[in-house]
C-alpha cells in the first residue's frame, strides 16, 4: 500500500491542525494508505528531509495537536521557481517522496500554497508522474475564491467578535471616553474587520464604524464620521482593517511598511496609529487610544469556533476520501447548503482557479456611506461561530502539542 | 431601615461587577439595609446625582451584570481635594447621601480609591457624621497591600499566561523565527508580566525572558541574555512588563508617555517597541516583533477565572456582613488560609494603610539573573487560575449588561 503525506504553509489559524487529524482518521477508517506522513515546516523542511510518521504517534498526543493553535507540524513561506525557470526543487521533492512511496500529497495552506499545489500538480502531470496533489483551505482571511468560508476564519471572527464587545465596554467606563480604534488583520479583505459587526448590544453592533480595504479610504470623509459622532455621544468605537486603502489603492498606513515577504506582500502594522493621529491631527479630542488585535486573533484557540475546528477536520477528511489521480492539483472547498438548520457539503475546486485570486467582502454588505456592515452579513457570519471547544488543561492553562518542538 | 450604595473607581476589571453582586445578594440574605444603591461613574457621578436603585433591577439584568467585563456602573478617575485644602465637596458629597438615608457607601477600587475612603471615612468620624464608609479592592495590577490579592488579578492572569501560550506557538511556526516580545500592563509592580510563567511547554516557561519593574533594567544585559539564546536555539521569545524602570528609577519607555492622568500618574506605551529597537540596533536579527496586549488583559471575561469571579463576589458579600461605625474606613482584605485545599478568609484592614502604598512583587522569586520567574511563584499564582465562567451568549457571542448606556 502506498503512503502520503500532509504539511502546512502560510500563516497558522487556531485550527490548522485540525484537518491533519481529519485526514488522519480518515485513513485510519478507509485504510487508504499505509502511513500519513508529516512534512516538517511545509514544503521548505521536506526538502530538506524533516518528514514524520503521523501514523506512530501516540493517540492522546494526536488529541491534544488537534486542539493546538498555530501550524503544529510547522509552517513556511517558501516560494517554489516557475516550472519554465527551474525545475531542480521541484525534481527534488519529487525523488524525495517517492523513497517514501508517497503517492499523495496534501498541502494545507492559503493563496500562496493553492499556486504550489497548482504548479506541483502541473509538474506531476506533465511528466506521467505517479503523484497527486492536492489543496486543503486555510486562512483566517477567509479570502479564497470558490469556497464560501476558509476554516480558520470562524474562530478568529469569534474571537474578534467577543474582544470588540469586551474592549467596547471596558473603554466605555468614564464619563469621557473618547475614541478608540481597534485593528484586524485583513491585508487585501475586510472579512475579519467586517466581523466585528457581531459584536452588538441592544441589538446594534458596538462598532459606531467599521472601515474594510473594499471601500477607498476617505481621510475627510472619515475625519466628518468621526466628529459628527463624537459630538453626539461623546465616544467612539471604530474597527478598521489594516489593508484600509486609499481610491488609488495604496494602503493607508504603507509609509509604516518595514518589509516585503517572499511572496512579495508588503508587511502591514499601524493603521490604527495611523488613525489616532490623524483624528488628534483634526482637534476633535486628545483621548484617543489604538489597540491592534496582532497575532491573537489568530491563535485565540481557548476561544475558538467549534463549528471552525469541525470544518477543518472535516476539509481534512474529505480531501483524503476524494484524492485521486484524476483530481491532481485541486482543492477541497466547502458549500453551504443551508442556514437554518446550518449545512455544509464538500466538493473539489481547481488549485489554480483558487491561487492568486481573492474574494472580497461583498460591497452589497457594506452601508452607503462606507463605515458600517449591513444587517445581510449576520446571517453569513452567524453559523460559523458556534460552539466552544474543551480544551486539554493543566492548572487551568491549556495544554498544547505540536511536533515542532 | 437605613440605606448603602455602592459605586466603581478606577481601571475596569473582568471581575469588578460581581462585588456589586456579591454585595446586592448578600444584602438580601440580611436585610441589613432598605435599598443598594448604585453611584454611577464612581465619586464624579454621585456628586452630580446619578444614582440608580440596584435593589428594584430585575434579577435577569444582575446576573448578566455579574458576569459583564468593565465597571458597569460606571467609573472615575476622580482626585478629591485634600480635607485641609477644601472640604466642599466632601459635603456636598454628604449632603447627597444624606438625602437619600445613605449610611453606609461601599467604594470599589485600587490604590486611589482606598485614599478616597480613607479621607471620607476620616472626614465623617472627625465630623461625628452618621456614616460609614467601607473600601472593597480591585486592580488586575495586584499591587495593593495588606490583602493576598486583588479581585481581577486572577482572570487577567489566566488571559496573559493562556495568550502568552497562544502567542508562543504562533511566533514558532518557521524555520526561522525571530524575536517576540509581548508586553503587559502593570505600571509599577510586575504581577501581571510575572503571571507569564504560567504559560508552560514540557514543564518549562516558554518565555525564555521575563522582565519586571521590580529588578532594574540595564541595556547591555538585556542585549546579552537575547543575544545568547537566539545564537542557541534561533528564537527568543520575551515578556516584559510597561513598567520596566532604569536602576535610577526612569521608564525605560518615558520618552514615550503621552500625558499624566489626574493622579499624576505617567501614561506608558510601547516598552515593548522599544525593546524592539534596542534588538534592531544591536544587529542580532531583523525578525523582531512585538505585541501590546492592552486592554484585552483587563477585560476578557470570555476568559475569566471563576475563581476570581466567586472572590470578588465574596468581597463585596462580605464587606457588607461586616460594615458597621467602627470599620469607618477599612479596606475588606483576602487571607491566603492554604494552598490545597485552596482555602481563602476575609478581613479587614485600614484603607490608609492600603491607600497609595505599593505591593511589589516579591524579589525572591526573581531568578539571580533579573530575567526569570522562580518556581515558588507558581504556587501562589495556580489557585487563582481555577474555573471557567459559563455566560449568557447571543449567537455565540457573550451577553453583557452595564447600566451605564
Amino acid at each position: 500500500m502506498p503512503n502520503c503525506i500532509i504539511a502546512q504553509s502560510g500563516g497558522p489559524t487556531a485550527v490548522i491542525n485540525s484537518s491533519v487529524v481529519g485526514l488522519l482518521r480518515e485513513n485510519q477508517k478507509l485504510n487508504k494508505f499505509e502511513k500519513v506522513y508529516g512534512g516538517l515546516n511545509g514544503i521548505e523542511g521536506i526538502l530538506k528531509g524533516n518528514i514524520i510518521d503521523l501514523s506512530a504517534i501516540p493517540d492522546e498526543d494526536i488529541n491534544k495537536f488537534q486542539y493546538t493553535p498555530s501550524s503544529g507540524l510547522g509552517s513556511c513561506r517558501y516560494k517554489m521557481k516557475n516550472i519554465e525557470t527551474s525545475t531542480e526543487e521541484y525534481d527534488k521533492l519529487l525523488d524525495i517522496l517517492k523513497k517514501l512511496d508517497i503517492t499523495t500529497f496534501f498541502y494545507i495552506g492559503g493563496n500562496d500554497s493553492m499556486d504550489t499545489t497548482a504548479k506541483l500538480g502541473r509538474y506531476a502531470r506533465e511528466n506521467s508522474l505517479d503523484i497527486t496533489f492536492i489543496g486543503i483551505p486555510k486562512t483566517i482571511d477567509n479570502d479564497l475564491m470558490y469556497t464560501d468560508h476558509t476554516p480558520g476564519f470562524g474562530s478568529a471572527a469569534k474571537f474578534i467578535a467577543t474582544s470588540t464587545l469586551e474592549a467596547y465596554f471596558d473603554s466605555s467606563v468614564y464619563i469621557n471616553n473618547g475614541i478608540f480604534i481597534l485593528e484586524t488583520m485583513g491585508r487585501d479583505t475586510g472579512w475579519l474587520a467586517a466581523s466585528a459587526c457581531m459584536a452588538q448590544y441592544n441589538d446594534k453592533p458596538v462598532a459606531d464604524f467599521i472601515y474594510l480595504p473594499e471601500k477607498p479610504f476617505d481621510k475627510i470623509n472619515f475625519i466628518e464620521d468621526v466628529r459628527r459622532k463624537f459630538e453626539e455621544q461623546n465616544q467612539v468605537f471604530i474597527v478598521v482593517s489594516e489593508g484600509l486603502r486609499t481610491a488609488d489603492g495604496k494602503f493607508v498606513a504603507e509609509f509604516d511598511c518595514v518589509s516585503q515577504d517572499t511572496f512579495g506582500h508588503t508587511q502591514l502594522g499601524g493603521v490604527s496609529n495611523f488613525l489616532r493621529q490623524v483624528i488628534l491631527d483634526s482637534g476633535i479630542t486628545t483621548r484617543v487610544k489604538a489597540l491592534e488585535l496582532g497575532i491573537l486573533q489568530r491563535c485565540a484557540m481557548h476561544s475558538a469556533s467549534q463549528i471552525d475546528i469541525n470544518e477543518a477536520f472535516n476539509a481534512g477528511a474529505e480531501s483524503l476520501k476524494l484524492a485521486s489521480p484524476e483530481n491532481n492539483g485541486y482543492m477541497i472547498s466547502i458549500k453551504r447548503e443551508s442556514n437554518s438548520p446550518y449545512k455544509t457539503s464538500y466538493e473539489l475546486v481547481a488549485a489554480d482557479k483558487v491561487a492568486n485570486n481573492v474574494k472580497y467582502f461583498p460591497v452589497d454588505w457594506i452601508n452607503e456611506n462606507g463605515n458600517q456592515i449591513t444587517k445581510e452579513a449576520y446571517k453569513y457570519f452567524e453559523p460559523l461561530l458556534q460552539g466552544v471547544p474543551t480544551l486539554y488543561t493543566l492548572n487551568n492553562i491549556p495544554q498544547y502539542k505540536v511536533f515542532t518542538k
